[in-house]
């Protein structure tokens, strides 16, 4: 998958490196054969740690307070880097791309979601609706979430029903005359999205399509967030072979 | 799982024997080992020729407007019978009552669902609710049904939802506060119902309980209609045993 | 459910108190409205503090060597006991017996699995398995399991196996004449077993039944350890009722 | 997802018109709006008849005897091709490429499979391959199959092993020591494949993806064979747009 290898691992410098997601990623960084963490940083830390070690590639798990001084910083100092910390808005993101600018050949990372498989099964969504009219979403979650559908659900159907509009397709008909009220679920966009809660689930998301005949499913089951790891070190390496700016983890998968 | 065999097969008279069911009706006691068919009838047939051919059973899928006259006509002459005709409201069922009041060795089963696979699975739920607070049910059917829920999941939940009363239970709170319309689906007394529509589907139920660490889920997945038939044979081996009215395929169980 | 409420709690000592299930044992029989923790009982403690504190139910999550003495003990005081204590041969129970013969009041519920989705998922496989010819067991880990089938899945396999025999079925053919070694997965008893494993997995299991034009299914999904506790609590409240030797939480969930 | 509509629908002929998949290209040919049937052959029928209507794509669901002889008639004469008779050999691949290779304009689709789901299904396995150490696939077909896996399980297993080969990754580690014979399925390539066999199941596939975590799921369900129908014509609407021989729907897919 990359040339790297254990003679030559990628240098990962972690910044939040005490956060929970911080010292998940410093663990995995760690424990994988073709990376290795040469530098931690915390609030207060000097960022000068990073280039100090020799570190080719920055983690940013951090706060959105913190997050556009240590870009900034990084790309000046020719550091590439992954993020995965929230609050991106089009200014920042024309603000990073501005930075990039200065710099052509680093390359920056940045990912609302680093869930591999919530990523594929989004992208498989968007492939799946170019061929099928009719597909409905179902997510499920624990009882403790306060908002449904899911955001994840809900930007899955928002792709689904984008892909399909650009395949020149309607959305299937269906022959519902009497429905008890909100029996046939939430609509996003033109998706039936339905939401269940229950206490022992934790967090599932089932695409499915239809047509005459067949129906083809894709679902993904999230245990916790220690999933999120294979997705960040793919970032590491792959933020190596893309300069500019990179916005969803989807687009380094070549799929 | 019952005394009769081939030696001795049970004889089966099929009233309304051109009919859809009829006909399958026909074709499945004559493969039993353990039953035969001895007489058909259709409309404009004389009953008599059940008698004349010697039968024990007769089962009835014909019409509201005929299946009256039939067991009325069967219970008189002493023949057990097993019911998939619709329409029986409580003035119905008490005038059968009556007619097998003079009649008490006779047994009459009639059951608005010989899908066995349907009929456990509803068993089960009201089983599983006596020990959950959360459940919801999601049913899938094909995109030509009109009506959402389905019948059958409506039923269901009302099921649960008295089992869970009648154990105790209150059912169990989630942290909803951020909703799209319709996104958790109908409400069914305090069950919700999810109904999901697709080409390709057929008829499928599915009720999901939960609690901390674990859920248990059942679900059925109905294909057509040759699966009524172990349900039907099912009913003639067990009405010779139960004298009177039985009413719903689930009381012949014995769960 | 019961009687006992927030007025008049059972009062309950636990057992191994400091160990993994014992503590939370502690936690859950707190926090639940008919139950109080009275006493808690660890290695080198006096089994005294339990009566000295009123205790009606004792719970055992301790250890094979530890749990004999207990229960002889907690007989003799006349205190009812929930046992998760694994180790129980034959001659332990008979033991178990003979202490009671002395003491008709106490209930003993002694259990492999207080996992309440599990011990229904496998009394509905048997019920179930009474009315079809074709079944087979799913069983999904994570890939640091080191058996295969599960012990579980095993079980269910041969519960199934005697419920058909029992109702006079035969094993349901099928057409298999080419199989690749494996393809069809063990044969316990005379039920195919598939055991996946994979990481991300946690320990799941899967029963489905079938017959022409229909299946049923029925699922467990454990996530942790935590879903063991309603089963207790529930034997807590059970064993009260029950005087005398009890094996197995399946036996007092009345179905 | 074409130029074509209802004022220019694409003219297609139909060879093997009675057969059992020839009659139902003929039905949705006759439906969707931007194509149409203009000629129908069976065997013993003149060819000319397509060139005499004016179609200009051709779709063969007829025999191996007689596809070869159509397929040379068919290139010669400048009209496409869309088949799904079977008996393709390497040799029989090479003798079309040869006759294409006079008439560079043509296009001819040759695909085993036109089940829209299941071809997905396969290429969505293959992606995810890539990102995944460890999967199994789970196949489920009716109790009157003969071969256990199906052809469809051992091909995706090939294809996934392959995937994940040419990724650089290794088949994820389990931990089983102690395995009943069967258990962990059969191994194709380095993939564990599991069959199930219960009447009322018709054909079902699921591939499992797995890793610390999260599982990724995909499953195809076919009912029956009026789910090839929108594979055969969206062959038929990209053969007009790819000359030369395209083997396998997933070809024309881009995905």
């Amino acid at each position: 998958m990359n040339a790297r290898g254990e003679d030559n691992p990628i240098r990962v410098g972690v910044l939040g490196a005490q956060g929970l997601m911080g010292a998940q990623v410093v663990k995995a960084a760690g424990e994988a054969p073709d990376t290795t963490v040469v530098a931690t940083v915390d609030a207060g830390d000097d960022l000068a740690r990073l280039t100090g070690a020799g570190a080719e590639v920055v983690v940013d798990f951090t706060h959105p307070d913190a997050v556009m001084g240590n870009l900034e910083w990084a790309v000046a100092n020719g550091l590439h880097a992954v993020v995965g910390t929230t609050g991106f808005t089009d200014e920042r993101l024309a603000q990073v791309r501005s930075w990039l600018s200065a710099k052509p050949e680093v390359g920056v990372l940045i990912a609302p979601n680093f869930a591999l498989g919530a990523v594929l099964a989004m992208r498989f969504a968007q492939q799946a609706a170019r061929f099928y009219d009719s597909v409905e979403v179902i997510e499920l979650h624990h009882n403790r979430k306060a908002d449904a559908p899911s955001g994840t659900a809900a930007h899955t159907a928002r792709l689904i029903s984008q892909a399909r509009r650009e395949a020149g397709r309607k959305p299937g008909a269906d022959a519902t005359t009497s429905e008890l009220d909100g029996a046939r679920g939430a609509r996003v966009d033109d998706v039936h999205v339905h939401s269940v809660r229950l206490p022992g689930l934790v967090a599932h998301e089932e695409i499915l399509f239809g047509q005459e005949g067949e129906t083809l499913t894709i679902r993904h089951d999230s245990m916790d967030r220690t999933s999120f790891m294979p997705g960040v070190l793919l970032g590491v390496r792959e933020v190596l072979k893309r300069p500019g700016l990179t916005v969803g983890l989807e687009n380094v998968l070549d799929l």
